[in-house]
């Protein structure tokens, strides 16, 4: 049976490849209005360059090749944020803010869950360029508009703050190792891990480590965590972003969650996730990660956003479809010029290949162009 | 080195993928309004339904990975159009016409030229479900209307047929493997070799061979064909096919070349190269492939195209780039009103992240947004 597909890899037939093309261009407009400039990265790198800043679990998701040119191992993308990093860091080479937008396909070894795509078509923006929270605000209102467009309205947001975890993980002294394994307990919300990795942390760091799953919901977490997490330079600066952020975005749904982390070896500051069309999974994912660049030679402020359009597509309700009008194919006076003017209204004509009889319902007509009183003149479609 | 690409790919910059990506849109548009769906089948399949049909040239070309679901081998799509065969052969499975276009990336292990790259961006339209030369002559037009929409529109078409070849090399009797000999020397020209290979197949047919490469030139050629070439009805029928392209084409700067042959194992009737830009390469490619749908379970008339986008934006002059405009970011009375109408209009509207005076040239700003006597006025932007 060679038409099956491998698990978790899929077509996309023409009413999704239309809904995901009418959707790119939409977002990737919205993009271009606000100055994000469109970037194409290539589909294969060095495996090195692609998954440089980003830890090992990206280099796990990336399918690997020989390049039979200079015998170096190449990786098929599994995530095109690095790739832009390394534009922006390398070939634009600014001085000032770059925005960048981009809309590709990237492969999975493996999906990310059982209802996950292994080619996720991934459609972000990414902001250079700046470390104030002003690109933050930026970003975070620039996914909340691409839902809109997408007619998939966020939700939820929910804001995390790595600054707070590597504040925290600092001084609670652990050997190397155990710092990541922290984060994970926290990404899991393991209390009972938790509790048993802080054992012999001391306090007051250890409460407050225990405190952070419990910080969760609107802007009056802030406030909680500034009276109870232990008095830190890194750990105010955190929390006056955050502050910063719920003045900022007060019409958006955000709620923080400063357990709520990401990207252990790739973030650096605010993180977010986005939730929408009553999906359990983040329908988009984003954050600053200030020091990626710098693997690329230099070292820039960075925040953005990426999205699988794929599942964006996936939550839109069927849209109405216009059918399509049959045309003959003759010489005849007018009939040129009548299916030019059609087609240039968007209309989709469809020429009449001879000897198909009672199969253009199928191919998607519904009407047909007639001589009627020397007139073309678009009708229904009969006796189809 | 982290940020050097392996030879043969590259990134597309702003400027470059904004020209891309315009085009992609252009053309896209232009299949839509004629009745071409758009279909995006994966990057990924099994290997054997990647190169079912097409021959050992395309397994050479086509990247191998391992699945670690089921430890098959999948390739990563080296050519588009046996996957949108697959899909009209299998899923759509119409019993009447079908056509289907498609953009998108394909990898190579190997360039094909020493100017190629490994990673064309192949746009393509295919016509399935009619085995008459109107589906031809529709697809020739499509191509030529496509190259005139990008701007570079062909300054020659050359149009060969498989069917005079399968013809004679049926005659000759050739042992197996001497065939696809006999037609890479008729690819290449090579009379030389042409010469001695078929100096025991007998007359007429060696004669008929050795006249194959003569045969290019203007409508004339098909007549000298039909005059020299030994009389037999596959030859026949192959320049009834060619006499009606001539009159039906003829607006068109169409040539025959009857040694002009691609596609040992794939393609079967009429096939052609289109050229122009000045370019020694032909900027695209097609022809018919009646049988390769059956190795999908349906054998089914087709024809079509594909074309590499990246390597026809590398024949359009530079454009005018349209400049950016720079806006303060305030809670100023109509500011924001004033910003979202600009982008209405398709301006691109840079919000000023504070502390990059002096750096929004570079960004792209050629205008700013400043409030004179109470409204929001679009001026040259100073002093940067």
């Amino acid at each position: 049976m060679r038409w099956v597909l491998p698990d978790y890899i899929q077509d996309a037939l023409p009413s999704e490849a239309e809904q995901l093309e009418s959707l790119r261009r939409k977002l990737l407009d919205a993009f271009r209005v606000r100055g994000y400039q469109l970037v194409a990265p290539p589909m294969l790198e060095y495996l090195d360059s692609l998954t440089t800043g980003a830890g090992h679990d990206l280099e796990l998701r990336t399918f690997k090749l020989v390049d039979q040119l200079s015998g170096r191992t190449m990786g098929v993308r599994a995530d095109m944020t690095p790739q832009v990093t390394r534009i922006d860091a390398h070939l634009l080479n600014r001085t000032g803010v770059s925005r960048l937008c981009y809309c590709g396909s990237v492969l999975h070894t493996l999906p990310s869950s059982a209802t996950a795509t292994r080619e996720p078509l991934q459609l972000g923006a990414e902001l250079y360029g700046h470390g104030g929270i002003e690109a933050d605000v930026e970003i975070l209102r620039l996914l909340a508009e691409v839902l809109r467009l997408a007619d998939v309205p966020a939700s939820r947001i929910d804001i995390g703050h790595m600054g707070l975890f590597h504040a925290l993980a600092a001084r609670a002294g652990l050997v190397p190792g155990r710092e990541e394994e922290l984060f994970g307990l926290l990404q899991a919300k393991d209390v009972p891990g938790l509790r048993t990795l802080v054992a012999d942390v001391a306090e007051p760091v250890r409460a407050a480590l225990l405190l952070l799953p419990e910080l969760y919901g609107g802007p009056e977490v802030i406030e909680k965590a500034a009276a109870l997490l232990p008095q830190d330079a890194e750990i105010a600066a955190a929390l006056k972003d955050l502050r910063a952020l719920a003045q900022s975005l007060s019409g958006l749904p955000i709620s923080f969650d400063l357990a709520d982390l990401r990207g252990y070896h790739y973030h650096s500051g605010v993180v977010f996730a986005a939730y929408g069309g009553g999906s359990p999974a983040a329908l988009a994912l984003g954050g600053r990660y200030d020091h990626v660049g710098a693997a690329f030679g230099r070292a820039r402020p960075a925040t953005g956003f990426s999205l699988d359009l794929r599942e964006l597509v996936l939550h839109l309700s069927g849209r109405a479809v216009n059918g399509a009008i049959l045309a003959p194919i003759s010489d005849e006076a007018g009939l040129a010029a009548e299916v030019e003017a059609l087609r240039g209204r968007g209309e989709i004509v469809v020429d009449a290949l001879p000897g198909h009889e009672g199969t253009w319902n199928e191919a998607g007509c519904d009407r047909q162009l007639v001589l009627r009183s020397g007139r073309w003149t678009v009708e229904p479609l009969q006796g189809e």
